[in-house]
Parts: C-alpha cells; sequence; structure tokens
C-alpha cells in the first residue's frame, strides 16, 4: 500500500499515480492533496496524526518549497512503514510517531541519479507542439513525478524489511528536523499555541486534552467557555472548549468556525487556565 | 466494496481508509466529502440518487451535526446493499430506494462498545508532545474514524446476507426518520421544492420530468421559460427547464448557473404550470 | 486500469464510477474533477501532459458543453491506450501524443443505442417519490454515467487489441478537432501564448523551454525578470522564468501566484525575448 499526500491540488497527483503504476500494482490511497501550499509544519501535523491510523505502508510526501534546490530526498523507516520525501522536516513527526520512539526512525538518502528514470510515452514526431522533456528524466520543479514517486515505487517493490537492498539509499542524518511546539504545562495555566485548523474552523492547539479533565469552564486567553465532551454540549453557534479526536484541547463551535470566534490562527499563542466551578 | 461519503473535506476521511484498511481488503469507493457541512437532507438526496447505480456494497456516511451527543449509530440493510450511519435520517432515503420498498430496509442499532477499539501506533516515549488519546478507542467527536468505520469494515467482512451473526447488531427501528418532502401534482400546475442546487448551479427540485412531456414552455414561479431536452437547446447564458439525470424538473442555465438566474435555493417553493403552445 | 477526468467536481464522478463497477473489476484511478467548466482546451492540455505518464489504460473523459445534442460520442484508440469521451476535440492532443504520431490515433463511434443500458437499482413502489428516470438508461444530461462510462467499461473489457470485436464502433474521422497553437521561434524572440495556468498560479506557456538555456534573463512581455531551474532561484515572491515540468517557459513567482504577479491568463499572448548577459 502507498498512501499519497502533497500540497498539489490537481491534477499533478494523477502524474505521480501514473508513475507508480507504472512500476508497482500497489493500493493507493490518497491522504490529502490540498494542504496549505508550502507549509511544511501543517502538512506534518496532519500526517503524524493521520498515519498511525494506515497498516504498514509506504508514504509519499511531497510538500516541498524547496524543489530544485540542494535539499536531500530521503527515506525514513518508521518500524514497519515507510516514508519517502524532501528533507525539509515534513517526515521527522510522523516517522518518529510510527516507529514509536526517536531511536527507530532510520533515514536514508536518496541517490536521484541512480534511480530509474521517469519516461513518459511522447514520439518527437507527434503533431502538437511540446516541450523540452527534462533529461534524465529528472525536472527542476516536479520531484514528486520524477524523484519522489519512483523512490515511493521500488520502496515498496522492495519491502520495508529490505530497504538496506537499494543501493541508491545511503543512512543519513536529516539536515532538517522539525519538531511541533510543545506547550508549557504549570499547575495554574497551561501556555501553548495553535497548531492548526482544521476545514471544519476546529482550533487544534497542541495543549493535552487532560487539561480539561474535570473542568466545567476554562479560560481561554482571558475569555471563559464551556467544556464540553462533544460539540452538541453547546447550543449551536456557541463557542466551546472540546478535546479533539486527536487528544488535545480544541477551541471550538458548535456547527460553526471556533478560528473566527476566537481571533485564532495557526501560530498563535493559546492560554488555558480552569475555572473552579465555585469562580464566576 | 465499501463506499464512503462524508462532510468532512480532508484529511479525516484519510483516518476512516486507514481504519478500514487495518480491517478489510474491500476496494474503497469515494463518494463524496465536500457534502454542505452537517446539512443531513442534501446527503441524503445525493447518496439515494447515486448508491443504486453501485453494486451491492457497504455504505458507510458520516454527515452528523450530532456526533458525541446520545444519538445512535445504525447498520442498515437495504436488499443486497448495507448502509452505516448515524441515526439522523440520512441513510433512510437511499435505504428505502436501494431496498426497493420500505419493508425491505432493515435497520438495526451498534452496541458501540462491543466494537474491536480503534487504536493508532503510538508509543508513549516518541518524542513529540501527543494529545490524550481517547480511552477505549472512540474519541467523542470523530465517530467516522472510531465508531462507524470499525463498524463498515465488519460489516462488509461478514457480508449482507449474515449481519445476524454480529452480535452487536440489534434490530431497531431509527429515532429519526427523513423523508425528502414530495410534491403536489394538480391538473393546472404542479408545486415542489428545490431539493438541492448542484455544483454547476443547476436546481434540482422534487417534481417529476413527465410534467414537461411535450411542453414546449413552462411558467416557473411565474417567469416563461422553454422547454429543452438539453442545456443546449437554448443559447449560451439562456434559461430553462429540463429533466435532469435523477428524473426531476431542473430549472438550469445552459452553461451558467440556475440558482442565480432564478434567484432560488435548497428549499425554496417552485409553482410550475404549463405553457399552452399557443399562449404568450 | 480505468482513468477518469471531468468537470463535474462531486459527486457525479461517483456515478460515474458506479456504473464502472457494475461491469469491471477494473482500478480506477481519477485524473481530475476540478477542470474549469466546460473549458475543453484545459483539459486538453492536462490530459496530453498527465495521461502518458500512465501505463497502457482506458481513459474516459467527460468536459462536455455539447451533452445532449448530436455531438458524437468517440472511443480513440491511441497505441495501447484508449480513450472514451465526446467528440468535441477533447480527446485528440492526448491521442496523439499518446499513439506516438497523429497516424495511430484510430477514432471510432459509438453507437448509443448499442449499449447495454444503464439501470439503477429502483422499485417504483418505494416510498420516496422519485423522478422520471430516462427510458432505455440514457438521460440528456448526463452522458458520463449514461453513455461514457458503459463504453469505458466495455472498452476496457475487450481490450485494446479487440476494439474491432465491439459492433457498436465504426471507424469514423471526429467531427471537430483540436490543436494546441504552436508559437512562433524567431531568432530574436518567441511569440506564444498562455496554455493553462495552474493552481499555483503558475503560467503554462506553450514556448519550449530551450529557448532559455543559457539564458540569465529573459524578457517577458516587455518585463525582464530572471532565469532560474527552479523556484528558489529567486526570492520568495520574486518572479521568475522557468521550464516546468511539462518542457514548456512557465512564468512563476518563487512561492507566489505567477499569473497575477504577471497579469495573464489562458489565451493571452506572450513575447519572449532573450536579454544578453552584458545588457541592461
Amino acid at each position: 500500500m502507498i498512501t499519497l499526500a502533497s500540497d498539489f491540488g490537481t491534477p499533478y497527483p494523477a502524474a505521480m499515480k501514473g508513475v507508480l503504476l507504472q512500476r508497482t500494482d500497489a493500493r493507493l490511497v490518497d491522504i490529502a492533496h490540498d494542504f496549505p501550499r508550502q507549509d511544511v509544519r501543517t502538512a506534518a501535523f496532519w500526517l503524524r496524526e493521520v498515519l498511525p491510523y494506515f497498516p504498514p505502508a509506504t508514504h509519499l510526501v511531497v510538500v516541498d518549497p524547496g524543489v530544485g534546490t540542494d535539499r536531500d530526498a530521503l527515506v525514513v523507516r518508521a518500524g514497519d512503514h515507510t516514508l519517502v520525501g524532501p528533507d525539509n522536516g515534513v517526515l521527522l513527526p510522523a516517522a518518529r510517531r510510527l516507529a514509536g520512539n526517536a531511536d527507530r526512525a532510520e533515514p536514508a538518502l536518496i541517490d536521484e541519479e541512480s534511480l530509474d528514470p521517469v519516461e513518459p510515452t511522447i514520439d518527437q514526431s507527434e503533431s502538437d507542439t511540446h516541450g523540452q522533456h527534462p533529461s534524465g528524466g529528472r525536472s527542476k520543479t516536479f520531484h514528486g513525478r520524477d524523484v519522489f514517486a519512483p523512490a515511493a515505487a521500488a520502496v515498496h517493490e522492495a519491502g520495508v524489511e529490505a530497504l538496506e537492498s537499494l543501493e541508491w539509499l545511503t543512512p543519513t542524518t536529516p539536515a532538517v528536523d522539525l519538531v511541533l511546539p510543545s506547550p508549557t504545562l504549570e499547575d495554574e495555566r497551561a501556555i501553548g499555541e495553535v497548531l492548526v485548523v482544521d476545514g471544519f474552523g476546529n482550533v487544534i492547539t497542541n495543549v493535552p486534552g487532560s487539561i480539561l479533565d474535570d473542568l466545567m469552564r476554562v479560560r481561554a486567553n482571558g475569555e471563559t467557555v464551556p467544556v464540553g465532551e462533544t460539540f452538541a454540549a453547546v447550543p449551536v453557534g456557541e463557542r466551546l472548549a472540546t478535546v479533539g479526536s486527536h487528544g488535545y484541547v480544541e477551541l471550538d463551535v458548535n456547527q460553526g468556525r471556533g478560528d473566527e470566534a476566537f481571533g485564532l490562527e495557526p501560530g498563535d499563542r493559546v492560554v488555558l487556565k480552569p475555572v473552579p466551578d465555585s469562580d464566576d
């Protein structure tokens, strides 16, 4: 099984799928292709939260603002999973979680020159004008198709136990790490950060949901809101704090957008203080 | 085969697919994940119109404004098909149509406590901060992943003929029904309603297309428009009434948006009167 | 393998998939369903660029502003590939490229009356009001479901080598051709056109990338911009000319939108002149 994730929209992911299917019969599953453009951190968060629900697979990830520069291309073994993508940190939070601990994530460098080149079916004599296709099968601007897809197909075909048989892989230390920010947890408050806002407008913080245990209300950046187990704990249109499906504190609105109601976006600071039951 | 439909956007459907693929090798087919948010009626309409074109399958449906409340989770057998989703009416119009008549749709209640819990691959020692994952494998806010996907996988594996072997299913009567509105058909006019507006802006009513038989023109909410067999029966940008692919009267614009031209949205009343050929 | 491409958005492609899966076990792969509405030229461009990366397959293409008119329905054999779609030109640039040269693209006319009709599972006694489903299984407005999907399934099942065994196919000459515009290449300048703007805002022209060989700068419609091998050759937010992944000159902005920065949209004229290194 090969999963695909990118910020490409359409139809670029289809070109990656074509290349994969030239080389493997693997099942292909889309994670998302509408990650915010060139936003490595948001993609890293979602991959860390979603990929652990999959059975062992090869995960092809292309959110790649440095495409065509000298940033490296990586394969990272993480337990029974393998990730393939650029060396910009996007793979690492998911890899650490899939590996179970940091020691077991095993990154390797792709020697791009040694991959079988990608060849479209083109005859120079066909009648439409056509472009100058990249020599050696590698464009400078679409490594998803020309580098990462061939590498992912080869990794899938080799299998996670036999990555060392791939001569174009060399163990390495990634040049760029990415660790999603940790909250500061004090007795009287938690100081965290908005990690992402999902498509519903739910504001997902990095504060563990356990701080809401047994609370009826919480003060979020100075405003007191009810704590609910679910959106429907408050009337439609009302704000609440809840524990989201990832296990973090979320600031939400029942059937509305939490980001707008709370005025928060990714990267913003969030201070949460418990409100004792007797306190108004 | 398991189909998936939701109002989740991305990447939440991928988490459902991961859970499914942990438990089954079934083919997965997306119906849509951009249904209007928490709009049970629109989803119910599309499922009723689209699912009958599929071979026998398990249909996983999550449009669920009441997630985390005490609304029940259902499996509905409908002929050779099975639907899995919340007890809010969203499954029932499709189930009745797939079953062929109302008597053969057989709803059953899911005992959520008895499902195998969903377990992501997480080691508490991994280095990124992580949330407080739901105990017992069931979040309060993402039953698509934690309840409906495991149930759909188990239903698929059991097969539609052996649902009674699933001990966590109990025959039930749904708490919430949903019957899409019927038009009033009189000799001189039809009084109907806009069911949905599709992505092209076509206004799909609940009035059977047969009322347009042999008509050249029809009066729609007081305005006379030509009746055409197809959009291209009128010039680009012009309005028409036609029989859409679902068999209902649609109010459309050739290569334009009917909803804007007619000023109509879902739920609006539509009165259609035949215009005799001799009448201006 | 059957690929699907359309301008349908959702959920209409799911109805096509249901019909296909009633008739074949083929793998289904989406190319895109968000092509600009009824924009035959843009779809033809993307199909020409993306389909050659696929292994031999049947390609179902529905961008069809003339649906329901007397425009014909085509099957076009192109080398080891087969394309199925309307006779409006959308298939032909891809077919010529897949065939390797124009002579080997072999179009055939679909006799729609001879296809097995599409039948949803509907019992007239079911309780919801329903529409008047198209007689003979063919709506006037959704040939993707009712004509092209059944044809694509049959073509796939027959195999590309046995298309002549399909009695409902007759060799034909397409009524509508589409040749994407060619640039004028002079010694001192290239006069081309914007073919499409991709989702990143990259302006893809029809000028072969080779004209940028060994150039540091180029004048594009009178404005001098650097030539870079990749977006990151210029600072974030800056304009550049580059050779895109299709081999054409693109006018881009690093991590920004080239269409807005250059004020260009599809169909606009683009004049490119080399700027000698010594020239300011």
